[in-house]
């Protein structure tokens, strides 16, 4: 990483690259050439070195959103800085950067509080946009505009970013490795870090073994948690995991005469001190508030459910229960502050990522990975863009 | 307080005296000579000062659960120790004592923590027995067995409750503020002390205004909140309040073109930092989850619902909003821990407890007390022994 572009013949003007454009619900991306307007204020243009696909790009390309289409998807990724809008002092030209849909001002009260990582004066929502004004810097050869995702669009050559939803990263970190901390890997670690806080001795229950579960077994792994149980349909799972800490695998399909919750509840002697909810259901979410210890068993939320779903919890069981339920975006990181820190864990080889890659390939092969990951057949495809 | 028994009289045998029996559901208190039998191991038998009457014991005395009656109702009271069981240290004849219906055993895996006031080896139940065998140390005059009532039953003039159910207070304190501390009180202060950990400078809402939302207030009011919002439906409640440290109020039956939500995240652009349910309805809990603020809201529930009633919760809600929802029996507060905590407060000139004592009588009157409470016409009616 820190290869030097030569940006005096791009910066101020449109580039016009490849990207895959996701033009129909369902229907495979196209690889196609896009324009990409040059940054407006406070933006940066960067050229993307790689990216991989993270479930909430299928999750979005399933649903139908009205307005939603023709779009770039792609929200995990790495790149570097081909040219900076105005009034952008934080990032310059060659910077190494890392995008992320949550946006960290560092000046707003709750970026400026350590009480949570949602920022007040840029908050998340499914924009279509760019951050600040709403419009696209993306089109296409017929003019036609094409749709931001997430405030990201990696799935391009080239895209356009807010400032407050980037991160430089200071230090050379090999970028495949890099842009997993963009998005999946920094929620599951970051939930155990920062929403969880777990302590060394614990015992932690993770919902749902993709790459976010798995992430949430490294973090408590990192954190000295003594046991930590692994809850999936496929007992495969279970041999990948043990590398993130994974101690004990319960196998959802042959719990018959038991829920997994009594199962949990008597495994662990009373419930487990953290559980993670990382399938986005509300029948595992319940499934996960009651694994967790009375008193002070913690339940934390990171699955994204369907719209308008319910989660329905007995009130005397929450007041007798004494449990707590938090939901996190991120897993309560701020990623300007903590996806360096991740970075820096890597390198020090103690956060493990290399295993979180099982399938790289060219941005030309997206509806493989897509594939791949609706199959439950990778955990991270990483494509390349050269 | 401080008073000598002579206990050689009575100790080891049984002592004939008054006291309230409920005998039907929602048929009035019938005051009649009963049997107190000698404490057993780890039991305390105690000459019970004064009591104060709670709505708990108003929610138990209307449910017609089976097996219930006879019963001897009563939970918040203060006493003097009259004689001890085998295998009692802690406690000896002459000492002023608080039941409490939480255990604190100060031995367990929970008791010995500071995350979590409930005791594993002692849970709570809705016990009808004394705490460890499953007998009564109450009979009638004709024999028949009564039940005990939340490990205290403190509708009479002496009560047995084991050693894990009573703290000792070694300073004097008047009677009638003793009791308070209890269960309401104690257990408002405590979930603005323990339970939220409420901030200076914090802003605070708080529905339902009985004694428990007067005990957030007050609590919330000691640790510096700069805004106490109270909501209920008598307006009488903000003066009685003010002196709570309530700051605005909010009359439920004036909303109409906005929701109680809606109003709160206007008030404090964007909600407020902590919001305790102290009225027990599911719908409450929803208006308290959505009048908390995004990112760092804590919504804590106090309040007793009727059995099998649920709280629903959007999925995407709890993910997006970063919220905590927290259980807590008891504010969270441990009874040996924080009783002579908030004991202290008060003697202290702190804590304000005069004003919780609407009404005192005699426990002869104690229908009386039932009809005011009912009718929202009291705060707490004290009754003396005596």
């Amino acid at each position: 990483m820190g290869e030097k572009q030569d940006c005096s013949k791009t910066a101020g003007k449109p580039i016009r690259c490849r990207a895959a454009v996701a033009r129909k619900s369902m229907e495979p991306l196209v690889i196609e050439e896009v324009i990409v307007a040059p940054p407006k204020a406070y933006e940066v243009r960067i050229k993307v070195l790689c990216t991989s696909l993270c479930y909430s790009d299928i999750t979005f390309w399933k649903r139908n959103e009205p307005g939603f289409y023709p779009v770039i998807l792609g929200h995990e990724s790495v790149g570097v800085v081909e040219s900076v809008g105005d009034g952008v002092d934080e990032f310059k030209e060659g910077d190494i950067v890392i995008p992320q849909w949550m946006a960290e001002c560092k000046e707003c009260e709750t970026c400026t509080s350590n009480k949570t990582n949602i920022c007040s004066k840029f908050p998340f929502s499914i924009s279509t946009f760019s951050c600040r004004d709403e419009t696209s810097r993306f089109t296409d050869l017929n003019g036609q505009t094409l749709n931001h995702f997430l405030y990201v669009s990696s799935f391009s050559e080239y895209t356009v970013v807010d400032i407050v939803h980037l991160t430089k990263l200071d230090f050379s970190i090999p970028p495949n490795k890099a842009c997993l901390l963009s998005c999946g890997v920094s929620t599951g670690v970051g939930a155990a870090w920062r929403a969880a806080d777990v302590e060394s001795g614990s015992t932690v229950a993770i919902f749902g073994l993709g790459v976010i579960g798995f992430a949430v077994a490294e973090g408590s792994r990192l954190r000295g948690a003594k046991r930590i149980i692994g809850v999936d349909l496929n007992p495969e799972k279970f041999e990948l995991g043990k590398k993130y800490g994974i101690t004990d695998f319960i196998d959802v399909r042959k719990c018959k005469n038991k829920s997994v919750s009594e199962i949990i509840n008597e495994m662990t002697d009373g419930g487990a001190d953290y559980c993670f909810e990382c399938a986005g259901s509300t029948d595992v979410m319940q499934d996960a508030f009651n694994s967790c210890r009375r008193g002070w068993g913690k339940t934390i939320v990171l699955g994204v459910e369907k719209p308008n779903q319910k989660l329905s919890l007995d009130s005397l069981v929450i007041l007798h229960s004494g449990k707590t339920l938090i939901g996190s975006l991120f897993g309560g990181s701020k990623p300007k502050t903590d996806i360096p820190i991740l970075a820096q864990s890597y390198m020090n080889k103690e956060l493990q990522l290399d295993g979180f890659i099982t399938h790289e390939m060219k941005l030309e092969d997206i509806n493989k990975a897509f594939e791949l990951l609706i199959q439950g057949k990778c955990l991270r495809c990483v494509m390349w863009m050269d």
